[in-house]
């Protein structure tokens, strides 16, 4: 079993062939080719210490995999991560368990590239102007993400009470050469041509009037019952995507939109972003169309990702 | 993150340990300060080849894990082991992943540990004599771990055409020290204090009436929808204990005590090995008693046998 570190991935892993491991898994996914197995989910002495597992099998790679998540947001007071991921890469014929690999980093890009994949299919040509709702670190991943797939020049990032926004400027800079400006979330929205959520909200963080003609979102942060970052009205007239229609029904921004009465799981079904990279639904057909892509994150990009990386960190190793 | 490897399990972690930290896990267990996570489970492109995943949180070694387990029939063709076991041991507190153990032979000895608690605490105690059915690889496991807690002399084991049997008594004799004599299942039924069941069966594999007063049984084998070892009649008539109700009453012997409206789940809560351990339900009340422990494997087992096998090979290196 071969042991892939957090570090060498940070090293040697970048955001490009991610996006590449991640679209080929979606890709056999909208082929029917791969699986998701069910979430399980629970916490120990402490409620909020949750662990999240996701598994399945990726065609893309004849893998089968499992991803164990923790969120402890205690941790923060021990100067720890809040997050850690680590996933497990099973082969499908042998079942040996090949690889075991330290997927907090990871997590960041292949999160990140899903989002960046709606962007590829779904946005405008030209679009060049991003806008990012959320100054976590994931954000840093999902700007660098955009980037590879859009020629962006602007990035604008919502000013939030108390956020420090120095720090998120020098790590956006750093890492991918843009200059952040910071705008209040209005003017924002209505400047931008990319806007990618990436908060943990559970009411809107725009408003439907703001969003132009034109616009794509991928919104990252819902990924439970309850959470929500996009106005229904949005949702609602826009051409809708998801990462998985079953589960965006349930945590994703879909379940606002069933609640509301404005669509059906039947409808939803053949919105995934793997039909949308097999053209068995089709994308934006003007300028003027608003998109949107609601990611909740599913096994299938675990692997791709891990596979990648073991792939990766192993030629590096015995080169 | 350390890695403990099945070979350093194999050399230095026996069964007496792992039934003690087993016992302690299901004590925690029945005290409810443990929890169970929801199982989940899929197969990729082979259908046969199905991956499970427990997880859950052990209050006795202040863990979360997740463990994976593959099981490919077509495996035995190409020379590998059918069953594939990998844990991840998440800490409670800081969610860091403190080891990942690799568990194939581990997995043998907490299964074990379960069915040989079982007999600790219900059967009689002068039994000595050990009819185990099953001549896989987990039989093995089971005589040593019963062994470990009562005054085995005797073990038989129920022939089967075609089996291998000289290879199974040389493997029982290695490990125990025992001679392993043949017999039918009948002959075995109507002679031993202890039975065992290990076997993949899906109707009854003794019969009721073959059953002595004073007589225990642990039925390891169902764990599965349709999986039978026991007749309904002798279950009905038993003292009965099951590792979890909940599942037991999914996978176990149980679904088919509830399904012959013998039972209902309301009648089973209490029993299991947690509250037979806490003295929450009583066991055995005179020598005639039949006992029957039904055990379908629970993540607490995975955990607490991973964390023992940790502290173990961890404290090998160091020394």
């Amino acid at each position: 079993m071969l042991v892939i570190t957090n570090q060498e991935i940070q090293q040697h892993v970048g955001a490009a062939v991610v996006i590449d491991a991640v679209e080929k898994a979606f890709a056999a996914f909208g082929r029917g080719e791969s699986k998701v197995f069910p979430v399980a989910r629970g916490s120990g002495s402490d409620p909020c210490h949750i662990t999240a597992i996701k598994s399945g099998f990726d065609a893309s790679t004849g893998f089968m995999g499992v991803k164990a998540a923790s969120y402890n947001p205690g941790n923060r007071a021990r100067g720890l991560a809040s997050h850690t991921s680590t996933t497990l890469l099973i082969d499908d014929v042998t079942a040996e368990v090949v690889a075991v690999v330290e997927a907090g980093y990871l997590n960041g890009l292949r999160t990140a590239a899903a989002d960046a994949i709606a962007v590829k299919y779904l946005a405008r040509p030209d679009a060049h102007r991003l806008g990012i709702i959320g100054l976590g670190a994931q954000a840093v991943f999902e700007i660098e993400a955009v980037a590879a797939v859009r020629p962006i020049d602007t990035v604008y990032a919502a000013r939030r009470a108390g956020a420090d926004t120095d720090r998120f400027a020098q790590a956006v800079r750093e890492r991918t050469g843009l200059i952040v400006e910071f705008r209040d979330v209005e003017d924002l929205a209505r400047q931008a041509d990319i806007i990618v959520t990436a908060t943990p909200a559970t009411s809107p963080v725009l408003r439907d009037e703001w969003i132009r003609p034109g616009t794509h979102v991928s919104a990252m942060g819902s990924d439970n019952v309850g959470k929500m970052e996009l106005p229904v009205e949005l949702v609602a007239r826009s051409l809708f995507y998801m990462d998985y229609p079953e589960q965006s029904a349930v945590i994703g921004e879909a379940q606002h939109l069933l609640a509301a009465g404005q669509a059906t799981l039947a409808d939803l079904r053949r919105r995934s972003l793997g039909d949308l990279i097999c053209a068995t639904v089709s994308g934006r057909s003007s300028a003027d169309d608003i998109t949107v892509f609601d990611s909740s994150g599913i096994a299938i990009q675990d692997i791709a990702a891990a596979h990648a990386a073991m792939t990766i960190v192993r030629s590096v190793r015995s080169a």
